[in-house]
């Protein structure tokens, strides 16, 4: 039995949508029940997974080795990192512990006696996820779909094609002892599958791109189903004339190089100009020891001429460089980084609002008026104050794990979890209320608050 | 002074863009004072704005004689309807009334000791609102962008263009004396201005039409800015067969005839098979006093044969005719509505989730049961019970006024208030915290709810 469907695009999103009316009609009982038969096939069969991975992982070591892939994708391809393989199980286990996001009320008035409207939390309906490299992504999306009442394609890339036809195999067979509809999570792997799911727009509700600056706007340009996500993660790191010297190091090296592939990773760093002397000088020294290389504006490099500017990176390029411009619009998502000097806050913010994607920025400070002012000035999806972009993250928001980080300004922004694929109905209650009577019938409404 | 702006597209969205941010950051306070400026200067100048708008209906009344535009079109270009203009300025008030929907607090997390997570709602950031007939619209709309904090560019269609002037000047001109930036509010009038508009996807945040089909479809397909609004409003209206008799008539009736050129009519009257004949003769005799013409399956036509089936319409058309099935996919929004005969409660449910546009649609029933059924299985953004489909409305819902209704399936469905014009931000603040100390750190999450 194999977990994929080679379906019509159109067949497949038509199914999905109808599994989509069962499985937001089920009890949670029952979409909690299906989590713990997918962590259970998954705990079982992590062998046949992570061999499965492996030779993903061998063919796209030797891409990199032909300088057709990047070291990033790659990274991001590996199952077998330490811990790994247990987080993506921890995630469907702390998934299951959230609350059931379905049918909460948020909105309950009473209109007039005897009509009333409620407003339920609702599953959207029906998912398109595509993803490149990240096996893991398969679970944590299925684990999010099936606990939010959520029909999902989810379509992976050819990068992680053995270790998605065995993680499809494994969750397939794993739902259908369940009572989840089977097309309620289907999985696609032909590559012409996408642009024929991506003009489903009568069925599909929702398209996540997961993957690159190219894939997510090719599909922005390719659907008119609305996308959620993010086509950069560039993030800024703000250190103001006030800020404390070990939490701008602590902070700017994390950010920069805890984990450099991913979206939430610093890309650029605004120094106030009364600190140059006083602070760029030991953050530089610091990110060089991880390796970084340092692209500064003529300021800024000149404040460093104290620091060694002939240290050279694993490429034999010097460490130390001027920046150019396209520097500040560049998701480097490696060990580089862009500095530049900024006069004030309101320099750095504007500089935020303009460069950045509207991600993630922090701003080191030891004044609480300024980070106020910081995050109520920037314009990002999460705003900072003496903490490292990288904590943009559904699992360390507490969110259990996420189906995406979203740019977007509407319906949901930053690390998206159950919430963010939940939309809402409106139920009216009445007894033969009509229009007419609030019209020229001459009845007002009451519009009082009905507590929930 | 002109209240309408001809600069190119590119720089009006880039203008509001500016002016959202100091809009969203400005406090309450000078967002209300704003409105009570718009309140008093539509309030003083109603002659000149009704004497503009009696322009545009002489000549959309020529284009009806020449049969170059709708009826309905003209019913909704009319200001002068008697308390449509009190009914506008009073929405803003109304609005104004609203509690500030900037700034609260909808989540806040301790993640850590000193590290903290909080998710503040915060305005979307630049509108694009494009409408055709209905002039009202500037007015609740400007008020909606400036109680929430959004920058709005508003684009009125040829058939409004005398009172759109005349409206922009006035409120152009009322905003000037207050602390809302000029380029928060831009009136655009120019006819190539729709299409430049579309493609300014950087700086503009959400696209809402408001207007026909053809409006909502070419915006759609041209435009990578997310749109929120609703191409059709195809309602139904299920008789159960417990249902009371004169609750039927009554919000079948309303539902179809309140106002039959708006979205949320009743466009499909479902039977269910046992009340063919005790339920639907008097139904039918009461829409045809109304002079509906009704369109019926072979069924309910066979059960309609006492029914008079010589009464004639205004246009001398038989006002009894059998239905084609193109009648359950049509948005009459005139006096017409398709009968279809169900033999269940399922069947209705899976006729309105294949034909409805998913934006409002009714049961009629004695049985709680039946009731709660049909609104947990239908999938539209207001499903209702003994109510008529017409309470679909921002003002019924007690929200002021309305942006629109959506029927899209993420960030807003039904009507659109203020918390439509609504996203978030998440803030976090540490003391130095970088994601290490949590990887390898071994420091662990405490994910505590923070009361607020």
């Amino acid at each position: 039995m194999s977990g994929t469907t080679s379906l019509p695009a159109a067949e497949i999103a038509k199914t999905a949508r109808q599994a989509s009316f069962t499985i937001k009609s089920l009890p949670g009982f029952d979409r909690d029940i299906a989590l713990d038969a997918i962590y259970d096939a998954l705990a079982a069969y992590k062998d046949d997974i992570l061999a499965a991975n492996a030779q993903d992982m061998a063919a796209a070591t030797a891409l990199v080795a032909e300088g057709k892939l990047s070291q990033s994708l790659v990274k991001r391809l590996d199952l077998s990192r330490p811990g790994k393989y247990d987080d993506m199980l921890q995630g469907i286990k702390d998934v299951r512990a959230l609350a059931d996001p379905v049918g909460k009320t948020t909105l309950a008035t009473k209109l007039d006696e005897n009509l009333t409207l409620h407003r339920y939390t609702t599953p959207i309906g029906t998912l398109l996820i595509i993803f490149e490299a990240r096996p893991e992504v398969i679970a944590n999306i299925s684990s999010l779909a099936i606990k939010s009442g959520n029909a999902a394609i989810l379509k992976g890339g050819k990068e992680s094609s053995h270790s998605f036809a065995a993680i499809a195999e494994v969750i397939s067979s794993a739902l259908s002892s369940t009572r989840i509809p089977a097309g309620a999570i289907q999985l696609v792997q032909s590559r012409e599958a996408v642009k024929d799911l991506l003009d489903q727009d009568v069925y599909i509700d929702l398209v996540i791109p997961r993957g690159g600056n190219d894939l997510v706007r090719y599909i922005k340009e390719n659907t008119k189903i609305p996308v959620m996500g993010h086509a950069d993660g560039l993030c800024a790191t703000y250190v103001h004339q006030d800020a404390d010297l070990k939490v701008a190091v602590d902070v700017v090296v994390d950010g920069k190089t805890d984990y450099p592939a991913a979206c939430n990773a610093t890309e650029t760093l605004l120094v106030h100009r009364d600190v140059l002397h006083s602070h760029l000088p030991s953050i530089v020294k610091a990110l060089q020891l991880k390796g970084v290389s340092v692209r500064c504006d003529a300021e800024s490099l000149d404040a460093l001429q104290g620091v060694d500017d002939k240290v050279l990176d694993a490429a034999g390029k010097n460490i130390l460089q001027k920046a150019t411009e396209e520097d500040y619009n560049t998701e480097f998502l490696d060990l580089t980084i862009a500095v530049k000097t900024v006069g004030s806050l309101q320099e750095a913010v504007e500089h935020i609002n303009t460069h950045s994607s509207s991600h993630t920025d922090s701003i080191v400070t030891t004044s609480t008026e300024a980070g106020e002012e910081f995050c109520r000035m920037v314009d990002s999806a999460g705003v900072y104050i003496n903490a490292s972009t990288r904590f943009a993250d559904g699992y360390r928001y507490g969110f259990g794990t996420e189906v995406g980080i979203s740019t977007n300004k509407v319906h949901a922004r930053g690390p998206v979890g159950l919430e963010g694929l939940m939309i809402y109905k409106y139920v009216v209650r009445g007894e033969g209320h009509t229009a007419a009577m609030y019209g020229g019938g001459g009845k007002k409404f009451l519009h009082e608050k009905i507590d929930f």
